[in-house]
């Protein structure tokens, strides 16, 4: 309704919200979502900011999939907030329609992981959102960033990347 | 609590936030924000999405202070969605704390809309979050990008712009 | 954390947001959730309005499973905004835990459509929250209260009351 | 758009969310808000969920006016949660609109606070919404409901009400 799909085509590239760095894991975890009436405004479409809490489940449940609950690490003293946020919007997701998140962490660098996002029609035809998110582990008591990833989370990469 | 004024040291540099194109409007607007309940998060921070609502209501409070009054713009036929969105997570912000969301157009190339946001402590002293949108006109009835700004937007920026 | 079992007792009945009018679905309709952190606030539990999201969300999938597609009915015309809501809270639900929403339209007065909640641990041994959802059919152009229920609406609950 | 003033006569009285007990403090504490975009629905209005951000910010404004300020009150381990909420919704209101919330303390009854709200234009002809709420006093620590206010919140009612 208000980005047609011709419209994609003025938008600049989206290369820059696409790592070129190796996937960890190398296929995505996928999230469905539906465009329920209170994630959206006035145009009758998803509202941009509400793109960030589907995103937040997906990493939290992809994180659940390979045996991180995030609430015990919460719950032992690590954190894993955001610090780098960036997404693009190609296409309006409108009210009621269903659409895939689709996730995966594509490089860990030191104690800093990224993440790519695509939500995605779900036929996979249309791109509606492409993203990247970065987390940082942090020390909760002292609010430092931690010199390396807890264990359990190490662990479960290893076991991520191995498979 | 959980990332302290040291460790801004210890993340990379914010350029790529911070734009080097002239500023159309040279001065912040500064919009004034409080940390209430329902923004924080378990950490008992600002959760990392709600600052994409105080963002919106900075761009829209900027535009009605140059005479724009965003949701005729939209009775008009003309939507100003975001298309790109950034931000870079320095400090968090507390439960109870007031800050200021500054911003600024910096470049506005045919019909995109650049925005620089700095998130600060009222005392200027702590930069929490550095920020970048796009916004581009759209046709609300066709969905399609427009060819040029409508008149009323496009007259209050060469107002702007020569103040 | 915050409110534990035994502080219930401390609390008023909560008779008032039980209606004892006959419910249309005998059965409720179940629909699952997570407290992802998007959900929570400060005390490490979900805010208190984010119950609401969640409560729309059931009600919409529960409409789905009986025939009734919302984003169609609206795209018809048709609105079915909240007129009335009260929720009551007995125990909080705390980052990372599961819960069900359980919703039942419990009576259909002309065009007033009324729902009752409950959200309840996954084992069924602890109620959060009690609430109750008043809804209204309008004309969407007038901008009015509808006289009757669309044909749709109505001949979907025909159908659910007779199953 | 959606209800028009004169359906308000077809919806049932608003006796039930007025109380008739006195009001500790006989002004209302008046909060301005603004139905920014990130507030509103796919009808154009505010999405019904919304108030309760408002409400919440309207209540801790009105607290820090009579000198209590709540991050305090939870750093000194004290929390007020919600545990009953209704709101009756009279009138939409629409994008870009300004609104005031009214709010005061109408009845305190042991450890439970209890607000009347009304969300009115600002030339007070149309109420939206009124509401109620009720808080409790709870010890963050042990998880339990309170025997009294904590003496800030105490001597600050005292001098309300004498005021």
């Amino acid at each position: 309704m208000i980005m047609n799909p011709l419209d994609a085509h003025q938008l600049p590239p989206i290369g820059a919200l696409q790592s070129d760095l190796p996937a960890i894991a190398p296929n995505w975890f996928k999230y469905p979502v539906t465009a329920h009436p209170h994630y959206t405004d006035y145009g009758g479409i998803v509202w941009h900011g509400a793109y960030i809490s589907w995103m937040e489940e997906a990493r939290i449940e992809c994180l659940r999939s390979i045996g991180i609950e995030f609430a015990d690490l919460v719950a032992l003293g690590c954190d894993l907030p955001v610090v780098d946020l960036a997404l693009r919007y190609h296409h309006p997701v409108k009210m009621g329609m269903a659409a895939i998140v689709k996730t995966r962490m594509i490089e860990i660098s030191g104690v800093r992981i990224h993440w790519d996002y695509q939500v995605e029609s779900t036929d996979g035809q249309t791109l509606f959102v492409s993203a990247r998110v970065t987390l940082v582990a942090v020390d909760r008591e002292k609010g430092k960033i931690l010199r390396q990833l807890p264990p359990i989370v190490k662990d479960a990469l290893v076991k991520l990347s191995a498979s």
